[in-house]
């Protein structure tokens, strides 16, 4: 039921923000492995749908998917959007500027996770330090 | 050991973000009836330190505020935030699209609960519904 | 780009699970309330999708949905997945005997509120105490 | 399979811990309402076994339990041991130390429900504000 | 205190769900080397009592052991009891739809950790890929 | 605008926490990659601040900190802070008390998780096995 025109939105989309930087697997294949027809509704959804909108522009929608991500201490998919975030040109301060304030609301722990998969992402794009 | 300059710098960046729209208690209040000290702490801490920075504009840190807090279901904070970042000028459909972006990372409650404690606020400011 | 088949598809699945029972605002007409076009999105994908599978029964469905927002302490959503369980025929004592379990990995704050929660939803559909 | 002892045992402790103070619902009437064997096990378990230990002084589990519940921000579950904790003759004035330490590790949110909630016990008992 | 009869059904129960598949640790153990007595009581608690009542199925309660744990994000306990229900012959298509509509409510950083896993568990019991 | 007397007592404060035991590695040094002044900040509010109060004993807010940090399954954070509780004198039953007295409030993950990182840290001590 996926037409055409969805199928070059997505992967329109995905190419933007997760052709290039750190090398890290995304989850799409994992579905995939499991169900073929989910792993499509999935990415249909998400990318498709969700991730094709403008109301916000692509970099506000990464800085905000980094936001929670830290503050839910995910760090595998945190990586995946923080170099999506990266490869869409988010400011790497603001980046780090996000996970510090996390610490308002989700506490130490979180800021010290994202910001230990954040110096990662940055060492593999060779982009660390920070300048 | 609060000195004058930071005093204003709260009491500016409060200015901005606390003063208008729904009529909400602030945990300041709160902090203080429980201990002085601390409450001047925590309101240096995050008010003085954190929120005055400018590597993100106010804008854009309300957004990441708000994103956290939907994440993590703060609902009460939420509250306290969704509010600023109106204050402060944030497009309301942006908001909205971040509540639902949520959804991805943290589930439909979250989402649910975020939609519903955005919904009273701007019901309060007489901003509902959206244009 | 949703399909009349999928149209129905949604219907029934929806009507099977949410007429009837305790009276409960769904969250569908709070995302319409905000934007039309994600709340599309959501329901086609949530009921259109994943809920109309048949890998899992509509009861098991259930059980796990309510298993899930158990664990996680999502009071709001639990009372429409615990009333749609009921719709459904799932067995009110497995209900049970799965809040209780949640005690050994969410703990007994979370046994409490999602027997707190099921108790109202029993009471109000009359079916309270149970035999 | 209860013995006589344990029975004794999960009523002293009870006692200490619950009688007095704040009037609040517990937990255990619910469990009841819905299973007697589940209800003793529990109690058994939590009450009987867990809270009977002697390694922690009684003061420090209750310092310990409300640590743990404003983490998780189980706002019911934590009007229980507040007051509980009160009742064993925990110092008030430790307890709210504890609640602001929790910004640390768990955030704002968690730290706002906490205070509010141990005001609220602390009205209740007629014992705010603290001196 | 525990009787002959639930030592038996504690050694039963344990075997049917913890013997054979994947060689995973069991937190029996971590327990006792910390406490025998505490770790008999949890054992006696959750195998002796919880999950040897017949309110579900053993594979019913599998599953919902796997919802909750899921949805929390539980990595360590999930794999533990993802093998334990292949054990007693929960459908292994059912548990991957299960992981999926974790979505719906815990959004897919859980989805992933679970799929992530349930994959390494299948592997190890050379069951992977599903038919 | 940190003082002499501020920095005297932040070092003296992590001084007694961090110097020996494990070695672990401190999110210090990491905010301090990042951001020369927020780590400044940072330390200031939390080891100048929190942590140099006296209304609760050293001992006591190592406790409280286990405690938390056990329930939200923060496992780095949990390593530095259980060091910390043992290097400040903490009983290390008392300890693994407050580990298992999880099981209650956040369920057997949380438990395990602990347990898991404090015998690590005791071994690292050469500590283990407890007497």
């Amino acid at each position: 039921m996926e037409t055409k025109d969805m199928k070059n939105r997505i992967a329109e989309t995905a190419k933007k923000l997760f052709a290039g930087g750190a090398k890290i697997d995304l989850p799409y294949s994992l579905w995939r492995e499991f169900d073929h027809e989910l792993a499509n509704d999935f990415s249909q959804f998400i990318t498709g749908n969700l991730y094709s909108r403008t109301v916000l522009t692509i970099q506000e929608r990464q800085m905000a998917a980094c936001a929670m991500l830290a503050s839910i201490r995910a760090k595998a998919e945190l990586a995946v959007h923080v170099n999506a975030a990266l490869n869409v040109g988010c400011d790497p301060h603001k980046l780090a500027e996000i996970f510090f304030q996390v610490a308002t609301y989700a506490g130490m722990p979180a800021v010290n996770d994202a910001l230990t998969v954040y110096k990662n992402v940055l060492e593999e794009r060779q982009e660390w330090p920070l300048k």
